[in-house]
């Protein structure tokens, strides 16, 4: 298999998984550049945004903020989130199955996140995972009260 | 009036418009990244992505998408697009009424978008609107047919 999401979404690659639904996955990304950096990818492969049906793009986005808001409220306790897709090769797309990141800041990062944009490792990427469920869980629950 | 997305939204001050429906706006980014770097606008007040409903992450990223495609096939030649939400703060927002960023990407324009950065300028921003917005009426054109 020759794409790395894909063979994660089989289950045939290891993932720290955050999130999974019938078409979703959320992964912590391998090399982060912030503690609790995480992929939204569509089960279905496509490339970028050029091949990617619109509504595919519009619910990752929507997952992608319900992580936000739990990276907020986790024991992470970002204070705002990064959101992009990198669209193409031009625009330092890797892996070539769409996903977008979300990338939880905290207030006055800005130079361990240069840094973290360097190093891009997580020492406790286990804990990580945990903290980001467990607040997407205190959601959930908070929204179907 | 405090917040210049929604003086912009009631036209008491001005932006080169790429697309206008009843519920969002794009335009042109005033201290572009990059040539054609726009940004999506719900007319709708809100923040960030702890208030904006889900439906507007959703409806301003597809927006997003269509503009990157435009991008593509427009006379700006983008072989690819950054889109981002900064949310927060600490995420680098600077205007504090949610919006998306598109940033239309060129093969090996690593040096001149890392320069665009810091120097966030274009030279002929009426000739950039036009582009976009003439790749867009093709882009609906073509999914009319």
């Amino acid at each position: 298999m020759s794409c790395v999401f894909c063979a994660i979404v089989e289950g045939a690659a290891p993932a720290i998984r955050i999130h999974e639904d019938d078409d979703y996955l959320a992964i912590l990304d391998i090399r982060p550049f912030t503690r609790g950096h995480t992929l939204v990818i569509p089960k279905r492969h496509t490339v970028d945004l050029t091949d990617t049906p619109p509504e595919t793009v519009a619910a990752m986005t929507v997952l992608g903020q319900r992580i936000a808001k739990a990276a907020r409220a986790s024991g992470l306790h970002a204070d705002g989130n990064n959101i992009a897709i990198n669209d193409g090769k031009a625009a330092f797309q890797t892996v070539f199955h769409i996903h977008l990141h979300v990338v939880p800041r905290r207030d006055g990062d800005k130079l361990s996140f240069a840094k973290g944009m360097l190093v891009r490792r997580d020492s406790d990427r286990e804990e990580t995972g945990r903290l980001l469920r467990e607040a997407l869980a205190q959601i959930d629950t908070a929204e179907l009260d």
